[in-house]
């Protein structure tokens, strides 16, 4: 199906479109909005990866790879192993998406975990300055939401994992610019990247989730470098018949991908996850901790607990009585029973010792979960009835972490630390938050890299 | 769409049968037609990997990605360097498929191009004997061409290179074979292949197009190292509903991967081309030699030919002067015409100055084809009217390569020999085909593999 009005997908020309915007793009033309989000977003990304470098996940890929890794060209994040900059570019984006508590554009895709670890690692071999970086990243992250909003929902629903299929272009797109590919190389770049578009939804449950952003990383780095040494593509990857558009979707919309380029950045539409678990119980947290907070709210207090949920809530989290950290993610029951007694809900109130004590459990089977299919996907309504027989409320429209209720500056540092306090040492953790803060200001990204290591 | 009777797809459970299969497999249960086909693929492969080892697309891959070798591991065929193993298969896989003169299945897929890089590469490395590499070639290609029968033709139709996408599962198949995984793990070696199942049939004429099984074979050797180390898959990446049967065909037919596994196999149907050019004009050629062999042909004495082919033969080869080596490939009248003056039409036939040599022109414009839609794809009709009013005739039902009439071990060598002649020493080339003859007689395949090197 086309959905250009008089004009067939083919003569679309939006791969060097794209690419054309991406290579005259100044960094003096980016809203200076756009640019702070890129600190914020920097943020949070290291402190997943960082918080989750010793995963399982982690460790496996890095046994059975590091046989192989090259020179110690750039940083694996929250280890003390250096790598080659593709496989550090592998490695780190595994590490940023393996928590599953990576930042998630509005619509769709976890936006930094397969672009940022790319051009981190090319950045910090070749000396990038801090505003190189950020300009590659913005325009990074405007490639990928553009190619993925061009084929979503379709593709998506069709069991592409679109942070896999769309995030080699984006790492792609943002190495490319720090390279400085003229706009034919710039559209081989895009053309090599599309080839390798890849990650099935079957994956999911599986270490292979976090190795699709991982691999898009490397993909998409590897594709900009062969590009500038002219490794040839298609240079309508995109839009052509058997392109990537046409192939992967039966949705494909290629205007999508150009429409108000350069007006519109899609990174102010990033979002950051306060919780460690999914989207849809948010709200409910969000509504448990603001009862904690203003009632002081305590457990032995508490004789039932009754929530209203959107219609997806139960269908992905209900499970009642979690036995391990893993289903404790997937219990709406769990994450309200801590946020109450811990006034927390990050990866500390998922371990799998804290989903078997029994005061937790104790809390979790007195809460009762209704569903409403008018209530939406970041929004809940949580009822508490006292021992004393009073009934407090609180209804959250927009749970804490969307656009119209983001995180603050000083609750990312305070989820960067809390995932990063075993790990990294305070003065480090401190120096880093700076440099991420401050990051435009950096002549040289390898300082702030140099900082991750442990 | 289901082809399965009476049984739903995701019920079928195929990827752990395959598995199973693989795991199990014994070596002396391999035909001994079969093993001997190994050998005669592998010459071939061999062959046109070092004969393309200083093309530009190697050259350019090389640039790019030189600086991010691992450990010499593994020697690049055909070249001094060596690399980690990852990278040699890379490197390997698209100097293989470079001049599109490597083996085809006689249905679908280059078998060799995304197996064998990988396999050497890691038997060199780990030194494993030629009776371990070669029962790990034929179930590679067992497992590559059931999935690539499995969705063909409508996968390919669709626009997936099916080299790359089937190519993958190959070298996973295979490596996890070398690596003795069990059948949990190789069920995760075939899930981390599918998901990285990749390549678009719109990089055709780009130097992308033998990226495809340079990156499959990649892909395929990573998936099974990290299977090795316990990084899990799904372990229905085929089947499933979101898995790389449905994803990417609508005619997935799971039977295909199990039907008779064990009896028949692929790797028999296997073809090597004795022309450096399309399939489609090997009749042709064949004719054309055929009669300078017969009449003692010269194009002096020629008034006119005639060809009668298939209905594909001028869509895809119908330039009557090409101006260059590249265009050269793409026209049936000067394949016709080398034939009938160097009574050849290998690599050197194929290039720009002897497309651009007048006596060639010549005879070009003297030659007439005509399409015959009864035709079949390999064979083809010759008249020749000479000067002296003579006319002569050759009809080919089944031209030299095809399974009807296949290239003997004596053709494999001569085309070995004339692709590597200004590459490899005699005495090397020699050495090198005795070993490749006499694979299964290698305690450790490095010995061949040191061969290569120039």
């Amino acid at each position: 199906m086309n959905h250009l009005q008089g004009m067939s997908m083919e003569d679309a020309d939006v791969t060097r479109q794209l690419a054309q915007f991406i290579v005259e793009s100044k960094f003096d033309t980016l809203p200076s909005s756009v640019v702070k989000e890129a600190s914020r977003a920097i943020v949070n990304c290291l402190g997943c990866a960082i918080g989750a470098a010793q995963h399982d996940t982690v460790n496996f890929a890095m046994a059975a790879l590091a046989p192989f890794f090259g020179s110690p060209q750039a940083q694996i994040w929250g280890r003390s192993e250096r790598a080659d900059i593709l496989h550090a570019a592998l490695i780190n984006g595994i590490s940023t998406h393996v928590l599953d508590f990576d930042d998630t554009h509005f619509r769709a895709v976890h936006p930094s975990a397969p672009v940022l670890p790319a051009i981190f690692a090319l950045a910090e071999w070749r000396q990038f300055s801090g505003k190189e970086l950020v300009h590659a990243y913005v325009l990074g992250v405007e490639a990928e939401i553009r190619i993925a909003l061009s084929v979503f929902p379709e593709h998506y629903d069709r069991g592409w994992h679109i942070t896999g299929t769309a995030g080699v272009f984006g790492a792609a797109a943002a190495a490319g610019k720090l390279l400085k590919l003229n706009v034919e190389q710039m559209t081989w770049a895009l053309g090599i990247a599309a080839t390798q578009s890849s990650g099935l939804r079957e994956m999911f449950g599986t270490m292979c989730k976090s190795f699709h952003p991982g691999h898009a990383a490397q993909g998409g780095l590897a594709a900009a470098l062969m590009a500038e040494k002219g490794f040839t593509s298609s240079t309508r990857a995109l839009e052509a018949k058997r392109g990537f558009g046409q192939v992967m979707s039966s949705r494909f919309d290629p205007s999508v991908i150009t429409n108000a380029l350069g007006v519109e950045y899609e990174l102010s539409k990033n979002m950051y996850k306060p919780f460690a678990c999914g989207l849809v119980v948010h709200a409910v947290i969000d509504a448990c901790l603001q009862l904690r907070h203003q009632h002081h709210l305590k457990a032995e207090d508490i004789a039932s607990v009754k929530a209203t949920v959107g219609p997806l809530v139960l269908e992905l989290t209900g499970i009642k009585q979690p036995k391990t950290g893993l289903e404790g993610k997937f219990s709406v029951y769990h994450a309200m029973a801590v946020a109450i007694i811990y006034g927390a809900a990050g990866e500390a109130q998922f371990s799998s010792e804290v989903v078997c004590q029994s005061d937790v459990a104790n809390l979790r089977s007195l809460i009762e979960v209704e569903v409403d299919p008018t209530v939406r996907k970041l929004e809940g309504y949580v009822t508490v009835i006292l021992k004393d027989g009073r009934e407090i409320k609180c209804h959250v429209s927009d749970a804490l972490g969307s656009l119209a209720h983001p995180m603050s500056n000083q609750d990312l540092e305070d989820k960067f630390r809390s995932l990063t306090a075993n790990i990294l040492n305070t003065k480090d953790a401190n120096q880093l938050l700076e440099q991420c803060w401050n990051i435009t200001q950096l002549d040289d990204v390898g300082s702030l890299m140099r900082l991750t290591s442990i």
